[in-house]
């Protein structure tokens, strides 16, 4: 038996959200119902609420950066109790069986993850995002929010906070590492955050110095404008790591010239179009290009534990849920400091 | 004070070459004559004696594929004796003091490691290769060639042979792991004989079946024609590592399909034009795209002993030196099976 919800859903493409109600299915013995407290606003929302990518599922309810409680547990539930802090991310499932689901690296199923909103579940029905007052999820595909992080700075953690967590740690940022972050959004943000405290040396690379300020005070050492072309020559061969966030096509010729022997360019944000990059710019110098998407469910845990530990989560804007068409537009125009969140509370 | 020896020039950009003389250096305290042996036909020394590049230096002598026997050594040699058999690759000199030359990675010097042709020394002075009776070298920038192989089939190992060893042990080939070498010519022959030799599942992609009996034979487990659409269905996710060795432009993305999650597509051979491929092939499965520069001294005298203990040499055709200029047009049009070496007792 489904249960009907409040939700926040764009009826068709393009069309503004609005306030509505959507089905959840029935608490399984593997699942939890969960009481969502905060919903972040992502990009990647927006693109598909106006199916920028086509073969969007409406009526779309968005929203994977999910915080919330527990307020229901299915009979073989062993992971949460009622009352738990919890959260779900991008996806809400997957084969389980594959060589990359046994290894903990959902994200790169062979048969494809279940998104959490725009996919379908196993039984052929839509995904419902975060953009709604309660989800039922199976307990393996929820994480645990530690104490030490509240709900609504966690909440984009879920999906900006293990996008640049899982390249970080993957490409060993750490203490003696020069990384450079290109682009402070909601997912520059995260990275500069997360590199900092993992020890490296950081560096924003960003189009303007307009968030100087900012990103010092966010953990950045060093802060340059991609517009004056004196960076690239005073930054060449400088970075172990660069992990770029934005969805413009870059000069790679020119970022990956910033790059030491054996470093890696890593991308999470991508534009659609094909790039171009001349070859001999990785072969000297070995250098990598590379892409990275969001993370698996241990690594997400393990990303959790660690800004709790050392008292990170996304810097935010709080919005009410009547707020989220002309948030978006605020996004489109990269109006926010860092991340919008839904209050749940006021769907 | 210098001493003329015979070589082989182009004596300008596009003519034909032919015998002359060059002028080698008084041995210094650090450095050994060597009366060349053999010497390998390089893609690049066609490339560079017609001046693809550019800036070339006129006469050239090419020839980055050395092996002779040391007949002279200066007064603090401690390296080597009058006798030994040697080496000389791409490089006779770096700067031995910025990070990369004290890690023994001198094909990524900062300062830029001087060609053993088409370059100049520290002194200013243009660099002649191989294509040579003698030449003179610092003994740091030369090799130890084993005695379990042969001076003709070791000649290709300098540039052919370390250009596939070094990817394939950098990105791990070995038991267990599933490698493709994109095109069956000179780099690519022998990148199949070390990927077998180092235990891994060796699979050739080349444009058609024509070389397959010999790619099995050279120690290809499989054999596909990359101009059969069902290759790329059926390879799917298949590959930790493909090595490319071909300059022209792949469909990038196709290739990066065939790599597992965490899988590695390294060019060794690149066109000059910039290259296309869309971001999200190396996003989804956090793939890389990389690049790999021949190899530093260090690793080069691991591949040769590699190749001793494992008996691998270069297949080859060996030529006089007066079927040089012939020996290019067949390597233009892609005629060799697998190496020319020079003779250098015809010169």
């Amino acid at each position: 038996m489904t249960t009907n919800v409040t939700a926040y859903a764009a009826p068709a493409a393009k069309a503004p959200l609005e306030r509505t109600t959507v089905p959840r299915r029935a608490v399984g013995e593997h699942d939890v119902l969960i009481e969502i407290k905060y919903a972040g606003i992502c990009h990647s929302d927006i693109h598909q609420a106006r199916d920028g990518w086509g073969e969007g599922i409406f009526p779309m309810v968005p929203g994977h950066e999910i915080a919330g409680i527990v307020t229901e547990t299915g009979s073989a539930v062993t992971k949460h109790a009622v009352g738990d802090r919890v959260g779900v991310g991008c996806f809400v499932d997957s084969c389980r069986e594959c060589q990359y689901c046994r290894q903990g690296l959902q994200q790169y199923c062979e048969r494809g993850m279940t998104a959490t909103y725009n996919g379908r579940d196993k039984a052929g029905d839509p995904t419902y995002g975060g953009y709604s007052s309660h989800i039922v999820v199976d307990e393996d595909y929820t994480l645990r929010i530690p104490e030490g992080i509240s709900l609504d700075v966690a909440a984009p953690l879920l999906c900006a906070g293990i996008t640049l967590y899982s390249p970080l740690a993957h490409w060993k940022a750490g203490p003696g590492k020069k990384v450079a972050v290109v682009g402070l959004g909601g997912l520059g943000h995260m990275g500069v955050k997360i590199a900092h405290a993992m020890g490296a040396e950081v560096t924003v690379l960003s189009q303007s110095l307009r968030k100087q300020e900012d990103g010092r005070r966010l953990g950045a050492d060093h802060y340059y404008a991609t517009s004056d072309p004196a960076t690239f020559e005073e930054l060449a061969g400088s970075f172990d790591l660069i992990v770029s966030t934005v969805s413009a096509p870059l000069d790679f010729d020119a970022y990956l010239s910033l790059l030491k022997t054996d470093g890696a360019l890593v991308n999470v944000g991508a534009p659609e179009d094909q790039v171009k990059l001349n070859l001999f710019s990785l072969i000297g110098g070995r250098r990598t290009l590379a892409g990275s998407a969001i993370g698996g469910i241990p690594e997400t845990q393990e990303m959790l534990d660690f800004c709790a530990e050392h008292g990170l989560g996304a810097e935010i804007e709080l919005i009410r849920a009547d707020q989220i068409n002309e948030a978006y537009e605020r996004v489109v125009d990269s109006d926010v400091r860092y991340r919008f969140v839904i209050d749940a509370a006021t769907l």
